[in-house]
């Protein structure tokens, strides 16, 4: 039987209307360096979205479909490039300015960029790699930096305010089908090529509901939210769209992410929302230490992109600043979890669910899936990997402009959930604990080991600097833990000893037999261990191994 | 171009099976009239809903598209009736107690229910009803209530708990269509016959999502709302599917809506958040000022149905009860707008906005038509007939079993929007003041008058019991105001003089001619100002009019 409602599609342009009419008089600010910030309201961005959106049809020729690249910070012109692409019916493609430059260029490519919007900041990263771009018919700069280092470009150079200046505050936007791209982004890509997430209007639209959400972020008109989670990433955890939904004004830190701008920002402008990974709160609570500045507007900060240390929630608990943590990825659009603990505890009943990675909303399924590759029960234990389902959940890979998607085994089930390749465990009342990456999990006799709660198990013995954990082949279990020690200047333990340690909070199945002393731990680039090194130096024979 | 992303139905299943997991420990508190109030958590009765909904495929027989109705208070077990209709693929029929048994009986047959769950406490109002309904197949009765009164009834007459008991607490959900039927309710039709509105899971789901965004009514699962509003009528304003969706703690009141046990309910249970029409804060205002209650946990009430008179809203003030407007109707799901007002304000400057009836969100547009079919400005200024579009707003009423769906030119505009038969104006930043109904309104000369505003406006006079003014034909302007008027008793204000007082606050072309004095202002069953029959007996002649 038929409904008799209306059937009205879900789309950023929508968001954009709301945003410019109903919540005209929020604000964007954005640092600039200069002693005021730059402000504009929502109806003056939205205006200037609609004047872009006539430029790149009227100037520039992009049409439905197109791809147009943004390498821009966290600024107005950014959200105006947010509305205006999707709206129109084009294809807004973030690039992440932190990627190496050869990937940077791969994307472009495969992404078949025609424009590429750009901060006049970074006209020093982009102007080499033009050459290398041939889709790239046009690049528009905004902001100040020296133009001249496009002299000679093959590609039409523009001045973003020149462009738009003159150009129609309306636009008879399409009829877009709710399922159609309007915005990508690559994930980083640590193996193999760097693979694209095409979110979708309606992918897009419901996320922002749900940040919007009590239970998620809550955010009203009422409040202002430092975005420094960057735009150039998983549509910067969704808070341009969400803020366009509900009015709360944005503060953008433009290329200020220095932990003492942000304390400046923090102080004068007095947002109560923020989002970012922990890196970022680390180094602002080593700025405010030292330099102390208050930042107690802040009643909840969103953090994500890596656990959050417990010590540093603490720290912050202290400053009367709550952090509360997210899970997600550039798969998940990001919002797969948030960790609000339940009601009527007190604060230290309320501490362990705070280090969960949270709850999992309506619009988000998951389940976890053994070793076996059996669906495992939320009793707090039973340890799987994570795989999710939902509208703003990938379910492929974008193939290039005229291939296939791609759906690669490792990363969707055959019934279309994705593979996170986190590993954890789910609490009866379903709250999410990641303890691993599934491809570093220790796959023993048909259970699973997390290496890295063995990890911090050892580097919680007094005279280990630093371990490492890694699966090795073993003939009767299929794979078993080898745990690689760097012990601290001048210390004795054996390796019975913190075996006989680790044993007092792990299970004794699970103890590893294989043990090297290690100079050090072999690390990624940013800093992380490079476990994949470790198991190949094993396997060739270059550590020294013990077997108790 | 496509997206990459994953695509899951938005459905009534989803928000059942996410509410019974993740928020299996909230609770629905239901009134009994016993000492203790029956206390089941969204665990206990997500799994009586599976058990209900075999029971109603294996021993009922209920296929998809059927309607099953319920004629019940607001309980666990209407809540359990709620997630098991739509989710098993039938429309759950909610049928509104208060209306003339002929309208019950003609909608019922309209719908062809096969089965109705009954409350015990209504048998008597339903058993009567029986022989005229050759559609219903069962009636399943839950809760105490003399079931005598069903012998000989020619419908299997089936007990709640009996039919439910022991049936699986699993069932393999059908993949639903996010815009099929999963629930309809009629409006009550004083004029003409009911009409029949059929909510989509997807305009259930949109719909619920916005519920619990913050700038709506902002639930969480830390709190409890006390649901007033009926769940016989628009889905009790869409609360039960919200709940189930965050988590938070529902407060049921079943028969008891008297004020006492609501104070009772209130001053024991604690709900922070409450929903309900102007009437029920009326008695309850006056049930606290007679026998004093600690109401101060309602920190948000969210009122609609009819305009909150603002005396009302500043004595919840004072008892630290935040009345918030609201408007919607049937057609609408009902979540039209909310009146927050903007940030930043002190408390005087927030009460115009407090007063109008809010803000859009952004699932729901908003235009005003004037008297010439011109969509008109947001300038606070410009009154015309508010039209609205959205996935939760009707777009046809349902047409019977056989039927095209019916979509009256005076309930639709041509383009697909809901005319809503109200006439207002919305402000520059977004705020909607509705003033009058579009039958109502004086059409003068191409401009619209609003008869209540010159209507408050004469009743704010001291000598002036009671006043209703309505249009009426004139040569030259079409239509012209004529005011009816009560005066209090020794009063001794002439018609000038009151003409006088209007001319203080109303434009002078707006000043009505055309005067009578009356005994009383004729009234219709519910006490409204009935003013077809104020136009008929001008048209007849009845009226003593002088013209001023």
């Amino acid at each position: 039987m038929l409904s008799t409602m209306q059937d009205v599609p879900l789309t950023v342009t929508r968001i954009l209307q709301h945003g410019m009419t109903i919540h005209g008089k929020s604000t964007i600010t954005t640092w600039t360096g200069d002693p005021e910030p730059q402000r504009r309201t929502f109806a003056e961005a939205g205006a200037r979205a609609v004047q872009l959106a006539n430029a790149l049809r009227d100037e520039l020729g992009v049409r439905d479909g197109d791809r147009v690249a943004t390498l821009m910070w966290n600024n107005a012109e950014h959200v105006e490039a947010y509305f205006a692409i999707p709206s129109m019916g084009a294809v807004l493609h973030t690039l992440n300015l932190r990627l190496p430059v050869e990937q940077l260029v791969w994307i472009v490519n495969h992404a078949a960029d025609r424009v590429v919007l750009v901060n006049g900041s970074l006209l020093p990263l982009l102007a080499p790699l033009l050459p290398h771009l041939p889709t790239v018919e046009h690049v528009v700069v905004s902001g100040p930096g020296d133009r001249s280092v496009l002299d000679g470009a093959a590609a039409r150079v523009h001045d973003y305010e020149e462009l738009i200046a003159g150009r129609p505050t309306t636009y008879d936007w399409p009829e877009l089908d709710e399922r159609s791209a309007a915005a990508m982004c690559y994930t980083s890509g640590t193996t193999g090529d760097p693979k694209g997430v095409v979110y979708s209007h309606r992918s897009i639209y419901l996320h922002s509901m749900q940040v919007n959400m009590t239970e998620s972020m809550g955010l009203t008109d009422r409040d202002t939210t430092l975005v420094v989670v960057p735009q150039f990433h998983v549509n910067a955890w969704g808070l341009p769209h969400a803020t366009f939904m509900t009015g709360i004004n944005m503060l953008m830190p433009d290329r200020f992410l220095q932990p003492a701008p942000l304390a400046e920002m923090i102080e004068r402008e007095k947002p109560c929302h923020a989002a970012a990974v922990p890196t970022i709160w680390q180094g602002l609570l080593a700025e405010v230490t030292a330099h102390p500045r208050d930042l107690s507007s802040m009643k909840q900060v969103t953090i994500g992109g890596a656990a959050c240390p417990p010590a540093l929630m603490e720290a912050y608990d202290k400053l009367g600043v709550r952090l509360c943590h997210a899970w997600g990825m550039t798969e998940t659009s990001p919002l797969g979890t948030m960790s609000h603990p339940p009601a009527g505890l007190t604060e230290e009943q309320e501490w362990p669910y705070r280090i969960t990675q949270g709850r999992f909303p309506a619009g988000v399924e998951g389940r976890l899936i053994g070793p076996g590759g059996d669906v495992l029960p939320w009793d707090g234990v039973s340890a799987g990997e994570l795989e999710v389902r939902g509208n703003w959940i990938a379910g492929a890979y974008y193939g290039g402009s005229d291939g296939e998607p791609l759906r690669p085994e490792d990363k969707f089930s055959p019934d279309g959930w994705l593979r996170t390749g986190d590993v954890g465990v789910i609490s009866p009342d379903g709250y999410l604990t990641l303890t691993d990456r599934a491809k570093d999990v220790i796959k023993s006799g048909g259970e699973w080991i997390s290496s890295v709660e063995l990890e911090n198990a050892l580097m919680a013995h007094p005279e280990v600097a630093e371990a490492a954990v890694v699966a090795v082949p073993d003939d009767k279990w299929g794979e078993r833990p080898l745990a690689t020690v760097v012990l601290k200047d001048g210390a004795t333990a054996d390796y019975e000893t913190l075996r006989a340690f680790l044993g007092e909070s792990i299970a004794k199945w699970q103890l590893p037999e294989r043990w090297a002393l290690v100079p050090a731990v072999p690390k990624t680039s940013v800093g992380k261990f490079d476990k994949k090194v470790i198991r190949k130096q094993y396997a060739e024979g270059e550590l020294e191994v013990t077997t108790l």
